[in-house]
């Protein structure tokens, strides 16, 4: 059951990039989340939201952010709010959130930056919210309040979704053969040239097969014992190759895996697993949790992008085409909202996580 | 060196439709093979070819047919020809096939048919043209001088290739995982609806997975030293993913394979494999054969279909991103014309090669 | 102020196809319209819904139709049901759609085949809802209480509605010159091949020029004073040409206008006219009419279809680019959803006002 | 007949843009023009050609150019060179070009910076290269032997060609009513932002339409009697409406047309008038002229991008869909391939006709 949480004031940096548009079309909704400050780069300070932003939304830019002025990306400028959701750019990212931290915030970033930290979670809510608990080793070595969490890159989130449904129930899964096929949102804006994309692949993403083959090991590893960190599960292998797609929104993988238990799980083992994993974030009663955490598609052709993306607000990973591999044990296709649970869905349930679980003050 | 030889009359068969036209402007420019006669369904039957088709094609009508009128898809409209291109649909192919050869027709189909018939060659002009050898056979059990010959499967083909410059190399292969990202006009016309696939990738194609599986352990197999014909790669494990992506023309594929051998071959070996690789095709001259047969990319984001399908005019293999797959041995991308090589052009080819090979009286 | 409606129950034939699925998306959640009975073509009948259709929406198949059962096309199968909402095609509509009206029922139609009948109200319900009235004409004519009420083409529509805001604001428009960019979805499913459309336009659309200039003078006209029907606006000169755009949803169209009046009306005040352009079907409180007719946009590159095209359910028409025309008066550029307003929500307001006019027993 | 031309130099600048390699490209396989030197940006210089450029063409880099070095847009570099190709992008063309004019060479220019001189010929070979007379004027107002001739907007160079044809056969026309949808590569690379244009229309393109209007009335002039320059068209009513679409090479333009003769030309004159239409460079032997200048499709649903834009190299103007309009007099829908004729090609045969008539010392 839900809990009862009192109205918590926001920031939100990176308010006009792609990835601060959407925090701010998610939050104008939410049931306790308010949006009180908003940042961007220096060319925007001062400026009421709808001057300083290049609105790519489907929706008209909400009413709640007519009038309000984009400020510095700087703590000062944010007081009053508990939480900093951060949108911000990798080559800015680093040196705001640390100060933002620093300042006492509780910092959920979407940026790459501080993925890899030893004390920092690299959180995929419906996988590995336990991780959250790490921030008070933040604290302590800080002696300071604040903390930042980081949720995983959007390919990657996706990806583990099921490997968590799949581990829980029928343990270790020991190797991983991952093919993406990657909507340009992915890229953000302006991204991607349509002259590049346009009837075409391009079979490369920078940086995103390492970020897949690395973050997956640290999010479906454990908090170690001691106080230095995650013990990955360096055992793992796991091979990614990433493409980029004529689609706008929306990750699709084919995914190949093996069992370390012999004999390995059949199809419809597998099919009952994915379908009936459920995660803290649901029974937290987080707010912007799916209700089914992992959607299984019947039909042959499913799960596809433009069909299927806007289900649960984006906020589940779907999967489909579950079947036999000839060279590992099982195949199938997933699906995941790169833009939503690949991103600023992901942040604001972790927020959502800590808040029911008492890390924010 | 080529040989000299001299011209031949043909015929096409299935000749309104997608393969049908490719296979008319590619002979439009051949050297010896001369378009004698056209096929179509009844409804074509008796009008000028023109008037016949539904021309898809970015090239004009070629002049040479503007006058040709559609014949039934009969032997005795096709008198005078010595071989026959068949780009007819899987639903026809099998019994207009079979008359000609039982005519006495060299047929070289596009058609999927007769692709698992034990005496029939499933041939991809790049990798096995030693396989025509078995039409002997075929005229000897038949008694009759006409046989089949088919070339594989768009995807097969351009998956054989690298495999077979690989084996040549490196010995055998034991395993293959591969994803496909297919291109709209292997459905051919009207195929796929724009609603289905706009913004969108469809992650399955009937048959497809099953034909890349079973056409890889025919074609990379060997001709059996008895009469039963061949003999398969069954220890061979190939397992693959086909999707549909919104790009015109060329297959895309995500390959990781595991060599027999150990310690596998390094990747500037395999770099080197597959540059150097030559085939039959080319030392015997054939005029449709590549000059390269498979392009090697070092650009970190080749191949990509829109700008590398027309190099060689799509007779060739492209291979770029060669690197090491941490679950098998090594991983690559390739990208295929599926209406070049992946169709009219390999049959063509091995019409060629059968011509100087005199397999054609 | 919106008067209460008790529930009533409705039909949807067609209930398989495009426009079908559309109106039984938007009808799930109508306030007081409740389908009671669907129909489709023999092959679907007796099957549950979920089985009978191959189902294209980016929302899940309402719950309310997984156990409703297909059935045929027949008046007696709808007993019970005051309204019908018609997405069949126009080569069974027409029969179709005459027994159902000859039994009774209040028919709603998409299809094209009765727009052209002189008592059949031809109706955009931003527009021209007081045409309903011949309703009670085609009654008397019949003396039974059925009868048609069809909704114009996606295009028309779009088009209509500036054009009366205009023309209420400053008096009549003499010509009009329009060139449409229209949506796949338009040509319904399969509709466009995949192969036709990628990377191109295609500029025709059968039949669609003609309806536009057509239907534009019907709906800008007027209810006769006698009762044969309506008195066109002939004196009209409209020009349309229309093309096929690779665009999912979402008609735009270019248009410019020439007043009757001289001098013609200014830019600000055109703008002003068309931003406060209310209809009869807002005033009404018909639940599925917008609550802004026309959203004006300032912006100089909007309306967008992928942006603009889902604001306000897509029951309002966009307007941008408003400024001076050389050559007529002024011209601009609108926006028209044709799977909603252009399509089913058309037809669904039109129910509502005549529900709430009390043309329906 | 086309006189024999001895080999000749050129220089290209803004070689590794977008319609610098188009030049490269279709340099390469010229007859008498050969590159001797290419120049590009500070960042470029000195780097062999390969090195500097983001090659986006759909065939790989000429041989000829792969060892070429880059260098600095300065006149001193390009010694031995007679003609320069201009590619460069507006905002560094004025100065560049002008120095390039001032140090003695003959500039032939993409670039909008001095279409509006009076003195620069704005030169669409197809229809005015009469205009090329008045570098004369050019030269002796400097007392110098360089020269500037520029092409125009790729959108108006599509239009002028069939206006210039109609008004050959039927005098004047004196409005012309024109909504273009134009393909991505008009805007370079990286031009348009994917995000901004997949399953959408962007219905405005900034200066485009201002320079439709203003183009047309120019090239459509005549020479002055006077030193003066041109004769524009001024009483000529242009109306232009642009938008992009996800189209990649190729604009489609809409055209509507008044004849200021009465009574107009009927369908059938116009089209023999089109179909016949010839231009001097056609009958100097320009070697990059089309053969057919217009070519007439009478398929309903043609010209169109992808089918149509590559015949003839490119070079020639598509038109279909002849018929009345109920405004003006006719429609029609054109084709022109924006990144050839539409641009570096019309450079080319400019050059061509300047040398053929012996503008070039």
């Amino acid at each position: 059951m839900a809990q009862q949480i009192s109205p918590l004031n926001v920031g939100v940096l990176g308010a006009t990039g792609t990835v601060g548009q959407r925090f701010l079309v998610l939050l104008a909704s939410h049931p306790y989340l308010r949006v009180h400050a908003i940042g961007a780069s220096p060319r925007s300070v001062g400026l009421a939201y709808p001057k300083a932003v290049k609105w790519k939304q489907t929706t008209p830019i909400p009413k709640a952010y007519r009038d309000l002025n984009v400020s510095a990306c700087e703590p000062g400028a944010f007081a009053g709010c508990k939480i900093i959701f951060s949108g911000l750019d990798a080559d800015v990212a680093g040196d705001i959130e640390l100060a933002f931290r620093d300042a006492g915030f509780a910092v959920f970033s979407n940026a790459k930056n501080y993925r890899r930290a030893p004390l920092v979670p690299l959180v995929v809510p419906l996988v590995n919210p336990d991780h959250l608990a790490i921030v008070r080793q933040q604290q302590q070595e800080l002696k300071k309040p604040g903390f930042i969490v980081t949720n995983a890159n959007c390919s990657t989130t996706g990806l583990v979704v099921p490997l968590a449904a799949l581990e829980r129930a029928f343990g270790p899964i020991d190797t991983v053969l991952v093919t993406t096929l990657q909507a340009i949102s992915g890229a953000g804006y302006p991204g991607v040239p349509s002259l590049d994309i346009m009837d075409n692949v391009v079979p490369f993403i920078g940086g995103e097969e390492e970020k897949m083959e690395w973050e997956t090991k640290k999010i479906l590893g454990s908090l170690a014992s001691t106080t230095t960190g995650f013990a990955l599960r360096d055992e793992m292998r796991v091979s990614a190759t990433c493409t980029r797609v004529p689609v706008i929104d929306g990750h699709t993988e084919c995914v190949s895996v093996r069992f370390a238990r012999r004999p390995a799980p059949d199809i419809a083992a597998v099919r009952a697993a994915l379908s009936a994993y459920t995660c803290d974030a649901q029974t937290l009663g987080c707010p912007s949790a799916p209700v089914q955490a992992i959607e299984v598609h019947d039909a042959e052709d499913r799960p596809q992008p433009r069909l299927d993306r806007e289900s649960q607000a984006g906020a589940a990973v779907s999967v489909g085409r579950i079947r036999t591999c000839p060279v590992l044990d099982i195949k199938f296709v997933l699906l995941v909202n790169n833009v939503c649970l690949g991103a600023a869905t992901s942040s604001i349930i972790n927020a959502e996580v800590a808040c029911a679980q008492g890390f924010i003050a």
